[in-house]
Formats: C-alpha cells, structure tokens, sequence
C-alpha cells in the first residue's frame, strides 16, 4: 500500500517510540521518520543505532513540516511538549499520544494545539519491561490492541488514515470514551503494577528474610511480580499521578476483597478460598481463548 | 551413575509427582517407579499415558517394599495420606514429601511414621499453572531450587542420598529450618499468589468494566496475575491454611506499605512514588543475575 504519512515525528526516544520506528519502516508505512528525545544522551544513542532517519535537535525542529507528530514521553510530560510543539506544527498536522491514561493527557495536551491541527490521543497496549532507544523492536504492537480515544467531531477521514496506520503496524483498534478508558486500564494494569511494586518493596524491607533469600529462591509468583516491579518508575509514577480517581477506586474495591480473603484464612475458611481460586481461572481460560496469551506453561519458563 | 533408589512410590498424580518421574527416568535415578492416585480416572490417564511404571490400586500397595516414598498431595492431604501407607511402609524406608508448607507438613505427617522410617521433607520452588496427572516433564526441576528441612537427628547417609537425588534431577538443594521455609515461602510465592488471585477476583466483580473488557484487554500486568490465579485451587487453599501465621504476617506488611503508595497517589506525592518504584528494579536485576529468570522482554512474549 502507499504510504499513508510523508513525514512522521516521535517525540521521546524509548521502547514505545523506538518501535513504531521499526513498525513503520517493515511496513513502509511513512516516508521520513523524525525523533527527539530531550536528553542528548538519548539523542547520542538514537543516532548511533539508526533508530529515525533523523534525529533533530529540538522539539519544534522535529515537528516541523510533519504531517504526523507522535508524544511518546512519559504523561506527566506531555502538557510541556505540547506547549513546546505548538508554534512548530504545521497547519493539517495531525497530533497523537501513546499514553497510558488519555483523559489528563486530554487535558494537557488539547488546550496547547492551534486551530487546524487535529488531536487523536492513543494507547498501545503492549510494553515490555525495558526501557530506552534500545529497547524497540518492530513486532512490539503485533496482534496486540490499540485504543483510540477521539475528541467529538474529529474528521471521519483523519481518523481513519491514523486507525490503519496502527492496523498497519500490527493492532488491533478500537475506540473509547477517555474516562472508561482510564477505568478499564486502571482495572487490567495500572493498579496489577501497584500491587507488584508494593510486594516486591515489601520483600526487599524484611530484615529476616534476607535479599538474597528472596532472589534465590524466587518462586514463580514473586519472580514475575519483579518482572512487572521492573518497569519504568517515571512513566509508572505519572500514571498513578494521572488517574487518580480510577486506581484509588480500584484499589479500594481490592483491598476490601484481600480482607475478605484473609479473613478467610485466619478462621480457616476453605471453602471460600477453595470458591475463590476456582473462580479465577477461568479469567486465564478467557484471555488464552481471545488470543492474548499462551497456555504454554510459563512457570516453567516454556521448558516441555 | 548407579540408580540410588530400587523402588520408588509417588502418591498423588499431578504435575510434580509426573515431572518426579519423568526426571527420574531421565537420568536412570531409580528401578521401578510406582504410583498412585486417589482417583480412579487419574489412576486410567496415568496408565494410559505410560506415567509411572506401574499404577497401584491402593496406597499402602504403591508403597510395598518401596525405598522411597514421596507424597505428592496438597498439603492439606499429607496426613491421611501417611497414616493410610503408615502400615504398609518398608523398614528403613525414606519418606518424603513435596508440600509448599514445611511446618504444617511435619505436624501432620511425622506422627503416623513407625520406628525406622525415616522422613525428609522437601520442596522443589518449580511449577507451572498448569495441574493433572498430564502437566508433568522432565526439565521442571533444572536449575530450580529444592529446599529440604530435614528433622533433627537424620542419618546423614540417607540425607546426603536423598539430596543426590534431587541434584541428579536437574535441582539446587539447601537445607533450612522448617519455621524459616514458611516465612521466606510467604514473601516469594504464598503472598504472591493470593494477591493475584484476590486481583483478578476484583477484575471479574466489576460491572462497569465487562468481562470481555477484562479479557481483550489484558495488558502486561494484569496477564500475568491471571497466569498466577490459574493455579491449582486445592493446592493453594491448602497452602494458605497450613501457613497462616506467617502468610497474615507478610499480608499486614504488605497492607501497610500498600496504603503508603495509595496515600502517596492520594496526595499527589509524585517523589515517593519514583523512589520506590526505582527501588524495586534492583531486586529485578539480582534475580537474573541469580540465573532464575532470563532479561529478555517477557511482556512482549519474547516476541524480538
């Protein structure tokens, strides 16, 4: 197919940027791919690697005469590269985002764009535990979903052109209200990460179970609660930063389910725990049957 | 090398007692391994499927004249099932078992044993999700730890035959007290676990947030917990009935760190957010560098 952008700008140099670099490229599905990131460091790397075809210098130089401009910087940043951007864009440039709650992103980054430039805020879901330019890879967004959460009155061709591109790359697409968007994420990630850094933190403070203990004999449970604890502190404190409301409303629905819980084993009741992890698996059951995972038995690393 | 055990009985035909004699096999550790299950439709896969080489009618026959007897059941099992073979055990037999609890283990199980048998109670930190006299292999104990808590005044003959055989089976071994096991299994896999579950339990109660919802978009985060709620339902009720004290234990800290984090979203506290979350990457990085889990970007499914 053609391509659907002459000139594409990711601003912020990491995992999510670096692979829709490499997702467009393998599909040829934008002409030049500018990056920056405000580290030189980064931009160092980035250049290095032949991560874009050009790395500019600045913000406003990337953006410049781009029809497509991309905010991959963690949500807490992306009012200020908004405001940066701004005077650069070129009149018919479409602006996205890839953040992980869309509706402050919404709110930062809107008020910012002038007349003529179209918004679409976005969310991959797909990551990885890793971080920086070197961190993307081409197959990142394959078969994974990608929310789009349009503004009303968003041009039907506009928003077309930018659901294929993600189609191109690999996603699946679908389309939300911002404020269910931030629900349904708090619900299946952003509180799950909460929850994994608190119990990795907890094991890390225990003086009679010593660091070592705890790494040596790193069951499955704990060993893939770190995987999660390992993920980026700045893009994961903006996050919780960003929706509030929708993790404290979740975090409170489980903490009333953990009491229960463990209520339950301090009186010895079985058959409430028995119900419970019974119940559960079938979640497993429905995320292996809609193809977002394998019933390889991962435990085991994929040993058999 | 020589085979250490003549006769072999596993009790219980799930995925450890399968993997127990699929690596026992592997390495020709034994003579005849012999097995037994309660259900007479576990009993009729497992004789189909050519698991052990020999399935009995009846516990205390799966351990005539065996030399080592391993029990195989949820821990919650372990002492009926030691006072059902009780009668039929060979003088100087060694009996052992792989149970997740260590103390709860002992109490129900030392007491049915008569003079010279002797017991060494194990726990190999291995599994998967996935459970049933099918889910065994023999790579399930490579490079995993096995933790033994033997009794006080155990022949270290039998020890140190005992311990060459989990090595022969691909293990690392170490020997703890059983009060500490339960403490350090509570932080790596017992909390762990019920987390997960009660997160994916809160996932399924919500109304507003669809089950499909839940499923189609299971993020990295999410995913994993469910791969975690997937566990055996019996197993883990027994697990947490049989380490209450230290489990609660590890629960309340881990509450009291969890309402720091919430109070910190709360507040807006943005620094003691990425304070911590940075804290916990370290622990991520020792655990590779102990060889129990590898970098590659797991949340991609080692997609690169």
């Amino acid at each position: 197919m053609a391509q659907l952008y002459d000139r594409v700008a990711v601003i912020g140099l990491g995992l999510i940027a670096g692979s829709l670099f490499h997702a467009m490229k393998r599909a040829d599905l934008a002409g030049e791919v500018v990056g920056y990131a405000r580290s030189a460091e980064t931009r160092k790397v980035a250049r290095d690697i032949g991560l874009c075809d050009r790395i500019a210098s600045s913000a406003v130089e990337a953006v410049k005469d781009a029809d497509l401009v991309i905010l991959c910087v963690p949500v807490g940043a992306m009012g200020a590269v908004a405001a940066e951007i701004a005077p650069g864009l070129k009149h018919g440039a479409l602006v996205s985002d890839v953040g992980s709650t869309k509706g402050a992103v919404i709110d930062a980054v809107a008020p910012h764009l002038p007349e003529g430039v179209d918004f679409i805020p976005a969310h991959p879901l797909a990551g990885t535990e890793q971080s920086g330019p070197t961190s993307g890879f081409a197959e990142l967004f394959d078969n994974r979903w990608c929310l789009l959460t349009p503004l009303e009155g968003t041009d039907a061709d506009v928003l077309s052109r930018y659901k294929t591109l993600w189609e191109q790359m690999g996603s699946n697409v679908d389309e939300m209200d911002p404020a269910h968007h931030d629900l349904v994420l708090a619900v299946t990630s952003h509180t799950p990460h909460l929850i994994a850094y608190t119990m990795v933190g907890v094991a890390d403070d225990l003086g009679r179970v010593t660091d070592s203990e705890v790494v040596k004999y790193s069951a499955a449970g704990f060993r893939d609660f770190t995987r999660i604890a390992a993920s980026d502190p700045t893009m994961w404190r903006d996050v919780f930063l960003s929706n509030k409301d929708a993790t404290l409303e979740i975090l409170g629905r489980f903490t009333e389910e953990l009491f229960a819980l463990q209520r339950a084993i301090r009186t010895g009741d079985g058959e409430h725990l028995h119900d419970y992890f019974t119940r559960t698996r079938a979640i497993r059951r429905g995320i292996i049957e809609a193809g977002q995972d394998t019933d390889a038995p991962n435990f085991g690393r994929n040993a058999k």
